[in-house]
């Protein structure tokens, strides 16, 4: 395979001022990943000379994005340099997320730190838009002001919502769980900061692919709140669809005559292994916190538990073997509340996938960011940003 | 959204000479798209000033891959351009396919024309790697010699294979049609001109990409010879999954307690829609050209085969309802074999993929590439290749 692989075709033209803004992006990557590092060290890792890397370092400092700690500690070889940070101070990505039966926003730092969280239960299950958000920006603002008290402020604000967001745009299409159709957030939420709407599987992705130990480049994010959804990273990119919808894994046939969905399909995946589905195969009553119900039963020893959600885990073995034959991920993650069941879900599912796939099945993890995944991804999706175009967000200070 | 949206991280370094390269590649794509035009009209359309192009311009006429026509008609505003055209000599693709019962390969010039084609019809199921390929090597001298004495030289070779590829390896890990388990075709291929295997359906969508009326830049192209297949085509790329072995439509789950099929699984689509299934349920025996005769047959009015085809459609529709479910695809495009089939394969496919997906399900169109897709794809692949890289192949020279 000795000829090019390059399948895409062109794009925007390369100019001196874009391939200074790309080197700008490397620089903050690099340190944000590795450092604190000296000029040389990044010179080295990205393969710019010493100076053409000086020139990069000092317009981001002047900017405020790097610092500089003094010179290294002594024993290295050679002129000590002054070693790089991502500065504590400055642009700062603010994360929220809108769940069924809680509001959560979190500030985290350039250099990915989570500086100050808040969080609210109420519940929003048939709650109008206006007063979520209402709550939401209240809550938001909160975290603004004590972050300002330390040097901080937003560069955007990115929203995790449990439902399809149409592509590029604010807009909820449909989220089952709070009952709200076309919801334009963006006629609901403050100017400032810029936002950002996503569905709270992709941000759950997203949060694995940037924090997640040993994360590959390729892999099937499984979350659920209520509904079960999925988030198709590929080569270390969000999968979206044409409109944005990618990742429904719970609509996917899993027995084509089984009962029908709210879908308009039948026999999906949540119909066996949704929320709601489990709770009656278990014997319980839908309601607030009853993923956390199911997980103590299930610790206990409570049998009918342990049937219905092996039997959730054969369903979404049998619709993980389809995913799998399609996209070959080199593995399946399951994040969100799915998380705290994995011990139960697990064995079924592994088998299921294990006896309908031909050759090495792929390998499957449970996330160690939990429910946390999506307000992690929310903030860090204004942070990468950041470290993307440096010079975009100097020049909106 | 006005936060940046750029999830990939960091990549190579840009220097000036990857800047070089990347837009004397621009700069080819745009008047293989749309040329012949004058450099002003190169410059417009690609965003650099006209001195730019000229020195772009100039290296790739030196290097044979732009020819200029001279002076354009006149009737323009302006002093006349001399307008730039592809070159129609120097190197070419040379694409090639190994199927069931035949082999073919065909010469593309830069200009995307098929100069030169040979085909030989040949039963190679269970017929071992080394005289299959003896055959094609010898198919593909006659047309590289035919194309060398117009002034054509193979840049690249590319051979389509119906089996899974190993991601960038020349080795086809499993063709069920052919037999073959691990065969390196490397080692049974001259070193020259380089080398490319990939699959058949992957080739096929790629045609489909860069051939197509009106390709969407996200579709599934479900192919088939006697396997199902299918290529995810997202964001204009090919997904080729971790370890090339995406696109396995054909062992998507749809009744899972269906008949075994030879992948392990079980109630896989193709024990439902694929070649022998259906020849089954049409009451005809499995052999060469099937595909023609279940055709004629239905075009005649076979109401048995009408039926199989019926019931193949709505196993197809229950596969593609959980592929559009995953991926939001902006269209499925049947292609290979499966297009001739598509007048009585469609109306109970389109209907269980209506019934079964909520909002507008994604259209599906007929290739009007169909069977000769993966050698066209195959051929334009080495094309694609010159164009993303023509300095890479003027230092080849």
């Amino acid at each position: 395979m000795t000829a090019p692989l390059h399948e895409a075709g062109t794009g925007t033209p390369d100019t001196q001022q874009g391939m200074r803004r790309r080197n700008l992006s490397r620089v903050m990557h690099t340190i944000a990943a590795d450092g604190p590092m000296s000029r040389a060290a990044v010179a080295s890792r990205i393969g710019l000379t010493r100076a053409a890397v000086s020139t990069l370092v000092d317009e981001l400092v002047r900017a405020g994005l790097l610092e500089e700690l003094g010179p290294e500690r002594p024993g290295r070889v050679g002129r000590p340099g002054s070693a790089l940070a991502v500065s504590g101070s400055g642009p700062a990505g603010v994360g929220a997320e809108i769940g069924v039966d809680h509001l959560a926003t979190c500030v985290v730092d350039l250099r990915g730190e989570v500086r100050f969280r808040a969080e609210r239960h109420v519940s929003n299950r048939g709650r109008a838009p206006e007063p979520v958000i209402a709550d939401l920006t209240a809550l938001v603002r909160q975290v603004i002001d004590e972050a300002g008290r330390e040097g901080l402020w937003p560069a955007g604000l990115a929203v995790a919502v449990p439902g399809l967001v149409a592509r590029d745009s604010l807009t909820v299409v449909r989220a089952p769980n709070l009952e709200w159709h076309d919801t334009d957030l963006g006629e609901l939420l403050p100017a400032h900061p810029p936002v950002t709407v996503d569905n709270e599987a992709n941000l759950g992705a997203l949060a694995e692919l940037w924090l997640g130990e040993r994360a590959p480049n390729d892999f099937v994010h499984v979350s659920a709140e209520i509904g079960i959804g999925a988030a198709v990273v590929v080569d270390g990119r969000l999968l979206r669809g044409t409109r944005g919808f990618a990742g429904e894994l719970g609509h996917v046939p899993v027995h084509p005559e089984g009962p029908p969905c709210a879908c308009g399909g039948q026999g999906c995946l949540e119909q066996f292994a949704g929320e709601e589905a489990v709770l009656r195969a278990a014997g319980l009553e839908p309601g607030e916190g009853r993923v956390g119900m199911l997980a103590e039963r299930a610790a206990d020893g409570d049998q009918r538990v342990h049937k219905a959600l092996r039997e959730a885990g054969t369903a979404m073995g049998i619709a993980l073997t389809g995913t799998v034959n399609l996209l070959d991920p080199q593995s399946v993650v399951l994040g969100g509340a799915l998380s705290r069941l994995a011990p139960w879900l697990l064995p079924s599912l592994e088998a299921e996938l294990d006896r309908r796939t031909a050759g090495p099945a792929c390998g499957i993890t449970v996330s160690r960011l939990g429910p946390e995944g999506p307000l992690l991804g929310a903030a860090h999706y204004v942070v990468r940003a950041v470290l993307d175009d440096p010079t975009g967000i100097a020049q909106n200070v």
